[in-house]
């Protein structure tokens, strides 16, 4: 397709916003306005609310003309042929999972731009060189089972499936992650792998979920990479005893190391210009005249480089033990990521489509404070991500709000990005 | 009786440590040691296993000769008669309801050893000049409905009866003492009243749940009075918002604030002589990567003098208002409690009877850290306590130990005192 073919093809705003509100039906959060879309979403992994979404998205793809597959890790690939079909598709995807007080478009904005992406092909009988996909990926908020991208990881070879399978539900449930995707009906048989389920490349469109592109008036982020992370479950361990008659001298008070903790990690964060974020925090035995023996809390850390959060976790490390005998288990740990190139430069060249001269202020080249799917994409195939403006920068919480217009935008830039990325 | 007469009563040691360990097969806490006896408690109040041990407590008192009574509280009376029954009974009792990681002494051991008053009685076909009577009382612990001594305070007229109804059980569930009082068949139907149900006096013995009469190398607490102590349920609002986009300046986080404020009540403590503790804390929504928006956290501050607690009080509104817009709800309030000087003489002269000269090294006058039904019933009728030595002073935790000689001296200490005060 010709530059002026592929500028003919417009993103239908409606249909799409149509899309995203009426797969926010399923597990409607927390209302924070009075029109009927203004609520929030609670769309945990993997539950009755999450089937009905995939169920809803494999129907439309099927409908689109699409094959799909459900892999190992209950990740959904809908793949539309192209003129050749001998090469991996080029995916665009993102996740229909949400936080448990989380918005409607983490995630979502970015699995039905991708489907309105089909409609567009279809509707102007376009046929690509090779062929396009779409992917929902399994719990990417690791809200539920906790490790965000856990299913991409799997895919990437980066995580066991075996480990991923056992991921048991945060809160003390019994379930795991293989318990309900068979519960669900989507344990699929196909290996979730990138040498079994092969991509040509990753686009993943998504909310900012931060400030900037709002603070400084532009419309698309063109993102690079996205910073390191790590998690880690922190234990701390002292013993139950009575509050009335225990003197401070005789106490190992477990909550009150857990809060030094928490305050040390805040500080030494702010000092490093990193993030430190602790989300769940629960307790033992819980009862007003019994100082808590155990204390168990979630230590998220982040920065730009790997170094700082390398250098973060050593210091905690130091000071968690200086405070108490603490005990404390990583269980994710992604470095910094940088995007690739040729996507970069699709998703650059999209966007100069639609504005024009205008393309140097409406867009900002940017990394990502969040950890997306395509951080285990970028492992094995060519990836990158095209971010909208999020309202005051609010995310992972119901007012989470993106325009239509930026959605639509957003949308636009990824389907050009995909077909110029098939053309390349 | 006289002096000669009262010393030959003995109480039988084997006995009481087999009703103590027998009534602990009802809901057996952690197991800290290889002997069977070497568990902890977890017998939350009005649980299955708390109607077992009720109805234990019923049968045997029963057997005992004693007409039994259960108010609208679940608190049970039995009363054995007198040669006059005139006039109200005197009264020994305790609670069976232990804290979540309890131990098998903190109010098993005063019930038992008051039965153990009935046995020794019986057995020498003792009358006393009054009726005297055990007592149970429901819920002293607050650990599952979070009023402690909630039950003896409704007797007293200190708290309202429907308050108490109406409390509902921590953690979430939504069970009511009025709905779990029915559901076990401990809902009676005479008032919980002083006016209802009268007494001479109310004796209690105890474990001293503290350190002193162990590293003194004393046997018997005379127990002159309670330090004072209130309860809060302090909440803190802030909000949700991604770990990973949101910095540091854009953030309201509640945990982070619950954590100064509980750091803060520490130090304010410290400097005040006085106690603060926290031991329920819970947050939402709950999730690694999700800023926590709302945190509720318990607070139990304690001090021998009311101004303490008082002036302790007012600095932390103070101090927590400075950290957050936070939002606290008292639900508790016990001033200092000062015993009754005929009890305080009873108890005294019944340890002079098995001391002798010895008394003055083996007995201590003190107060108590921990709140007990007394505090409630020295509202209303003379009353006083007796402790005896708590192994490292360690309790709300499963190793408490008292051995089985000072479980004996100490219900000897309750039967002398009893019978002293009966004859006053
Ligand atoms: N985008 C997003 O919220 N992903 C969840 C993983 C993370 O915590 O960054
Ligand atoms: N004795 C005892 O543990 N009572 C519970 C009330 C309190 O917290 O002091």
């Amino acid at each position: 397709m010709s530059e002026k073919d592929l500028s003919s093809l417009k993103v239908n705003q409606d249909r799409l916003m149509g899309d995203i509100h009426h797969t926010c039906q399923w597990d409607t959060g927390e209302r924070w306005g009075t029109a009927s879309t203004e609520t929030g979403m609670s769309r945990l992994s993997l539950s009755d609310a999450d089937k009905e979404a995939r169920d809803w998205f494999v129907e439309t793809a099927k409908a689109q003309g699409c094959k799909t597959t459900v892999d190992t890790m209950g990740n959904i690939f809908a793949v539309r042929p192209g003129l050749c079909n001998d090469a991996p598709p080029t995916f665009a995807g993102s996740h229909l999972d949400t936080q448990p007080t989380g918005g409607r478009y983490d995630g979502i904005l970015g699995v039905t731009a991708a489907v309105e992406m089909l409609k567009v092909l279809n509707e102007n009988w376009v046929e690509t060189e090779y062929p396009v996909g779409v992917v929902n990926w399994t719990n990417e908020e690791g809200a539920r089972f906790p490790i965000s991208m856990v299913s991409s990881g799997v895919w990437a070879g980066s995580i066991p499936l075996e480990h991923a399978h056992n991921l048991r539900e945060v809160g003390g449930g019994t379930a795991t992650m293989k318990s309900e995707l068979e519960r669900i009906g989507y344990l699929g048989s196909v290996p979730a792998s990138h040498t079994s389920i092969p991509m040509a490349a990753h686009f993943e469109l998504h909310i900012e979920q931060g400030p900037i592109l709002e603070a400084e008036n532009r419309k698309i982020g063109i993102v690079k990479g996205v910073q390191a992370y790590r998690w880690f479950t922190v234990t701390v361990r002292g013993g139950d005893c009575h509050t009335g008659t225990t003197d401070f001298k005789n106490r190992a008070d477990a909550l009150l190391a857990a809060s030094k903790m928490i305050l040390q990690s805040h500080r030494a964060a702010t000092r490093m210009k990193a993030l430190a974020s602790t989300g769940i925090l629960t307790l033992r035995p819980g009862s007003t005249n019994t100082v808590p023996g155990t204390v168990r809390f979630s230590l998220d850390i982040r920065a730009a480089k790997d170094e700082t959060v390398e250098g973060l976790e050593k210091q905690l490390k130091r000071d968690f033990a200086a405070i108490a005998a603490g005990e404390d288990v990583g269980n994710l740990n992604e470095g910094a990521i940088g995007f690739h190139e040729d996507c970069i430069s699709c998703v650059t060249e999209s966007a100069r489509g639609i504005f024009g001269d205008k393309a140097e202020d409406l867009t900002k080249s940017m990394i990502s404070g969040a950890g997306h799917d395509s951080v285990y994409t970028s492992k094995r195939v060519p990836t990158s991500m095209i971010f909208v403006p999020s309202k005051d920068g609010v995310s992972h919480n119901p007012v989470e709000y993106t325009s239509p217009e930026d959605c639509a935008l957003g949308a636009q830039v990824l389907l050009g990005a995909v077909l110029r990325y098939d053309r390349m």
